[in-house]
């Protein structure tokens, strides 16, 4: 009985959404790709690069269910065992809220080879596209990424504790919990009036940036679409988030 | 009196090192540069992208003076005075821990156009080489940012306590201070067994890493060389912490 070898499963970032975002190495191995499992929203022009593959849709958008991460899993290793080259190109980094290892763990149990690429995470990405860094001396030295989201079989997360205890943070995933984070802050001591800003499609045409506060982030959350949104919170955000407060009020932290 | 029109700068991330982990818009926008100033720590390869600009190597490799960085400002500005298209390229992303806010200061106080291009920052590209996902369902949800440098001016940072609050905390600029992580977790509570890796030289040929636990990191920081370097700690680095332990002892934790 002859074994065919196996192929290489490579886990992609695509960037935050904006094709020229994406990596050299990236775009060079999408080129040579079979096959390519990806994220529902990862742009037509990035999938467009692997010409010559087979493009399979994975995944649902927000919080994918275990069954659907298992069938995942399932499908790389079945089609490393198909094709020499494969790609998982999921939006943003692979390693960052990319539920990566899962994959990882499926493809090392089959024995199959793999590689990371890493790829440019939607909240540096917000903070160029609004001119303002995370950290900022005298101000900012440390950022953290949360998100609020957690699986159904998990414990709640202690998200918020990493949020009061950081200089700035960064919420994935969040725009749909604003009530929660809101109440959840509060209730740890976070002032209602730090400055809050949340990026919609970052990087995107029709990207949008809403200015607020904490005690106002329901509000704006409602102030935007249906697409991935950051939120990102604490003093560095204060000039951002008046600027793209808006009304640009003066009065900015009592509306 | 005529003015000529203002040039643009370019704020560029250049990612972790590897030439190739430098995005497409980067790629673009330095072919069209007319001058680069740029890191000490850069990849020539990257830099041999500007073909047309003139490269001016600025910045001292950890820790700049307050001078060393108004004197970068000013040629910011000068030479957005007299260029068209000007590249700032920085190591990994501009916007964390990459200085950026004091350049854009500088250059909206003069009136100067400017365009930050995200990049791979070096955390990620680190999770990458170690096929190891910061986040990890079940076992790691957050991840914090931090670094121990601050300037002789500033009060000395909490970044301890970011840490602590986090599921997975990256310590950047970190191998030079081994000693005072160790002595400030430990005084926070964080266990000595905690496992933590150390990246060198991240994305290179060369790099290293070495699995230690928060107890032996200042013998590990002293095996490896003068290069840059990532500290990544935490549960979810376990696997890993153990993998590239020098001598892969069963009795990992207790050497």
């Amino acid at each position: 009985m002859s074994h065919k070898p196996l192929g290489k499963v490579y886990l992609v970032g695509a960037g935050p959404g904006a094709p020229d975002l994406l990596t050299l190495r990236a775009a060079r191995i999408l080129a040579s790709a079979e096959v390519v499992f990806h994220d529902a929203l990862v742009h037509p022009d990035t999938l467009a690069l692997a010409q010559r593959a087979e493009h399979v849709a994975v995944g649902k958008r927000c919080g994918r269910h275990s069954s659907a991460q298992a069938f995942i899993n399932k499908r790389l290793v079945d089609a490393a065992r198909k094709y020499a080259v494969v790609v998982r190109l999921k939006g943003g980094d692979p390693m960052l809220f990319g539920r990566a290892q899962e994959e990882i763990d499926a493809l090392n149990g089959a024995g199959i080879e793999f590689e990371v690429v890493p790829g440019v995470t939607t909240a540096l990405a917000a903070a160029a596209q609004i001119g303002t860094s995370l950290t900022r001396r005298g101000v900012s030295r440390n950022v953290t990424f949360v998100t609020p989201r957690v699986g159904k079989s998990e414990q709640p997360s202690d998200w918020a504790r990493a949020v009061v205890a950081a200089d700035t943070a960064v919420i994935y995933m969040g725009a749909g919990e604003a009530a929660e984070i809101r109440a959840t802050l509060g209730a740890r001591g976070v002032p209602m009036s730090t400055p809050v800003l949340l990026v919609e499609n970052v990087s995107l045409p029709g990207s949008r940036e809403i200015g607020c506060t904490l005690g106002e982030i329901e509000w704006a959350a409602t102030q935007l679409g249906s697409g991935p949104c950051v939120i990102m919170l604490g003093e560095a955000m204060r000039d951002a988030s008046i600027a793209s407060y808006p009304q640009k009020q003066a009065c900015w932290g009592t509306p």
